[in-house]
């Protein structure tokens, strides 16, 4: 059975280069992937990719960042640096696996970005000493577990675009994200924007959508 | 049948008076409690209770508070006021109807209570010009819709006892005020109390119970 | 009991004129918001606000917009507009009231935009005619209620910024918007953002956060 | 306690032979079906069998597929072809156990099928390259999980009888695949019909139904 | 603002012609719908179309069917018969309006049915009775609210495609038809397909498609 | 098209005589099967009737109730009376549409009843001064809305068959009787049955059974 | 901490044991309660007892059902016999713990009982096959998973109490038993009594407070 | 990537020192917090740690507590008890996780606690037995899982403010704590509080906020 069809002229189409989506995808299936990328001089990246199956992939060292789970098989060219710059705000390390993948998902794309940590609603002090750093960026994300206020409060302080990204840390009501993901959509701060659950990936394209314009 | 069955005791068990659920109960059902207080020489509260019914059940001018729902018919006593004051905070106007309800069953304990509105996250400014105000009452309650984070912000800034009021205010993710019990409940903030959906009778009672102390 | 408390520098701190939400405020509070506008020379924009307080409110004819139920009283001067445009493709006719609020939404934060319609996935070759004109905006919005799939769909198609905006037009599992909420969340199409079911006015201001850079 | 009656007219009710849902049940338990089938000369499909149980049970090799987890122990005499063929259309690589799962039903009732592989939405021009060759077929799968938006799509472009099977791929609010399933649903493309979530076993079964006309 | 782009090649790609969703469609928009399809020549038939509008809409007596809230102005020439009949086995009574919006659909498609009712399981006999008539149509759709386990009886009985419409009929948990469409989806009896909630509609095209073939 | 198959013999298949499902009924339909069974000589039990049909339908005076919304037209003879009692103990005035709905068909079945009422667990003693009473019956009903709390209790107190029923009694996350619902089948006390909420009928077509034993 | 607080007189009360529930509970507390059991020369018996804290516990060899899952240490003087029988009805090989469990549990309080398996709704003529043999006894359980549509056939078919068991057999929407329970909560089968997911335990009482009227 | 900001000021402000949430932290991250707090000269708390990392973590025997997995690491002097006693009244041995939690983190704060175990509702004498002794406490906590009706029986027998902690522990529809958490918001029994499922810690510092006044 075929299960190769890669979309290479999707960068051509949008802008954005392919990025693989590894969960369910065996290492057989990977290790294709990645020869037909290396076939064809491309640089590869793939997401949510478990520690477990990079070891069978026979990768270079460096390639794969076991924290965000994502592994870059750069080639060689590098990508063009864009213009413009995206913060990182998050709430507490939990929400760092999130944090990381779209950090490197953002450099894939030649966006450089800063994180700004541990600022959650609990000590609100702790936001307003950084933010006046965080509205220089051009666009802002905000990653939050529980019940994702941070989004909210920044959302109110500053007029950048603003990503909300929803993390699945926390437990009995927040359990799995969905409490953050709806508080962000449900935000009395205006216009602020929302990616599914531990989404970093999507976040970062986004971002590159934005800073495309 | 046999509908009638009133808790009088619950005053010396609890040390609060009974308060009357409205909602479901027929004006003729309505009218033969408020007799059976009357008759005691008891004051009776009713809670959400519908303005057409209270037409047809032919109480006192001002008895009624159409706001927040509720009905108070004294029994020419008063209640013996307790020490100890309640802060309100709210986020908006359309929290009104539950603030107004928990102020009223407050009154009806003999607390006093001072309301600080539309202090939403979405302008964290006005929260932080009150915040010495509020923080200098004995119990704080944070009414908020949408996505409740006023509630986590508060809990952040004071040491106070906190109740958290969701309120039904909102569409889309956040009708009905269950992502903002949510948001309460899961709150990084520490320590931070709720109650049900739109339940004012039930964060004055449990103020009453804390103020007992 | 205050319950007026404008946040008059929202429009410095983020760039973003106050909005106000109509819903679940009565005749008499909207009353006073327009008159605290009016004093202060500016103009005031009120949202989700049903035709019945409108009547009552007295406005002048033509600034209230009965299919997204938006009210909007100028203060003469109008907005400056701003560079940039928003393209607006939507489903089909039952998607208008919020295609129509964020419409206007724009209009007032001085942002041009054009609509796309009925262009639902169901018949795929629609898209194909208008998507060279929609991608030559800078922001791209799509509404869609039942499932959702017409912003996968663009957003596999071009790569502006892209802000899904679920509607709650559907019924059996599509009923409310929820289905097509999470579709665009969990969209293949990478890059996608979306705010809560029905709101225009959200998309609106996100809009004008990424214009803004 | 007998534990085992199984159904052996079914295949002249329903012109469908039996097919045993393996998970819930011990190696013993199906080591006695097994047998009860041999003892009738009788084929027996086993599906949702997990490969631990397999090296138990001690079958031919090359009966069982682990992809999608299904035994096929044949009868010797095999069954009679049936007329018309069906297409198989899948959104990505991680689809595959559900697809595998069908492709192996539909090959047991003697019916032919071909794969379509990563057409996913994302990227159009690969559903527009196969279409043709899609509708040349008598009944159509669409299998997709995320936002299932492909099922809509291929419903939309053509008249054939599609089964869409939503598949338990995704992450976040897709998770489990009931977004998928619900999209499917309430596709606004017309005369779109469903099967439980994974269920590629029902869907072949469908086909045949349909196929025997 | 552009609101009218029909889909006017359907026919040609799907053999099937167009069917208007009515719900959330203005009688303004409704107007301007018929009369576009009367300038074509062409019949139309409309869906969950309310009462009231179509008194001001002032369609001709008769085509109108009040149980299914269905228009349908033919074209006078009238729709080709097509081959194969469909069988609607419905539990109830109040199973009869989306019985009736499939009934219509159907004969609108050139399609002949016949209803079976009041077939509901807790009298199982009267299956029974009919079973043989049932099995000799070329489709089934079974209607059922509640628990929807008729479906799963019929299934388990015929071979014939099986197509299951869950109602909105119930109250308690089975309220809005959700246990309904999961009894069906989840049923234990192979091959049974299923639609969307109330969606004759859908099961209608869905069986157009079948017979087709 | 035929809408009326009633299920004439369940009376001696089941010992249980026909109970007619009023909810979604037309009134036309209502006075064809109230005919029916004139027409048979038997009595007929319609639950869920709104009043303004009984209106319409022209039934004798005493035979609706409009509390529990049941109408019950006697066939002259009577039901011949059954051994056993049901004590019937209520949380609230709020229960009592679903009491009488059940005392009603109980009393039609032949079976007496009594009611226990305003016995809930804010105020236990009331719960303990009859409770010896209770345990006298042979089978007790529980019904509550709220958190369901009683039926746990009554349960632990005595060895009686304890059937709960939910009411969809209550605001914010007990409203519609979920919880009520899920607390009584997931009681800590043993041996507890429940019904659908609000299913006053079942719970008493369900006593008939075991005091039939 | 002392956490073992026995409720020695439950038996009394309500004529029924104790049944310890295992899960959660640790082998050192499970030690110390059969010693307490012992000390009081009564016998014991767990549900839910996980296999690998058997072994730990070094109870007599056959006292434990690793299918059921309950550890039973008899008191050397055995339960007196009761009258009355109970039928345990499934649907499928996959229910068999949940039936294993009630069973033991009747046997524990001397009730004796049968098992009639293998009879899903998927092909009904082998319910009918059993429906005299199981109306002979007096309480029917029904067990089924998926979408539990075998308790309302059964229940539709004959006059006895009947419990449906929702069992957490099934996938996709059916997953962990929800469908089974709501379908059977919302059985169009007057007088269906249901119990929590997979509480064979909870029927088995309810049958005996049933069967000691 | 810096990843530690810790509030050291949040004593001040709150009155309450920093506890430390465990999950989803890195042993490493955790190694660098603990040093932090050593060089500071603070005691530091630790929740949620799982026993894997605390070997890792090398810490002092004694300071780690397997059952509420809780690790408290002093600063040599010591919290300053304060005034007030707290009772921690539970359902089952299986919620002990929760509540040893709770009264480790109570005695971090120098607060004094009585455990009162083994007093489920199905059982409510026991509550009787205990409940003065449980009323001279300055607050009460209520521990339970599955239908969480405890909380509602203790609430309306003493007047003390009342914190229902709901556990995850059951099954079925009780799984995971929800319907015991509901069961406490919607309880009947007035003034109860409540916090997150399983936050032991929350209702530990609630109650210190509370005592605090």
């Amino acid at each position: 059975m075929s299960d190769l069809n890669l979309d290479w002229n999707r960068e051509k189409r949008q802008r954005l280069p392919e990025i693989v989506y590894g969960e369910g995808k065996s290492v057989e299936q990977l290790r294709r992937i990645l020869d037909a990328f290396a076939d064809k001089g491309k640089p590869v990246f793939v997401t949510r990719l478990q520690e477990e199956k990079v070891a069978e992939l026979e990768v270079e060292l460096g390639s794969y960042d076991s924290v965000g789970r994502t592994l870059w098989v750069p080639d060689g060219k590098g990508m063009p640096a864009r213009e413009g710059s995206v913060a990182l705000v998050f709430a507490g390390t939990s929400d760092l696996p999130v944090v990381n993948e779209a950090e490197r998902v953002l450099a894939y794309l030649g966006i450089s970005s800063k994180a700004y940590g541990d600022v959650g609603v609990a000590g609100i002090h702790r936001i307003h000493e950084v933010i006046e750093a965080i509205s220089g960026h051009d666009v802002v994300m905000v990653f939050a577990g529980f019940e994702g206020a941070l989004a909210s409060v920044v959302a109110g302080l500053i007029g950048k675009p603003i990503i909300g990204v929803p993390t699945s840390v926390g437990y009995g009501v927040t359990a799995k994200g969905e409490v953050a993901l709806k508080s962000m959509l449900g935000s009395c701060a205006n216009g602020l924007l929302t990616v599914n659950i531990d989404n970093g990936t999507g976040a970062a394209l986004a971002a590159a959508r934005i800073l495309g314009i």
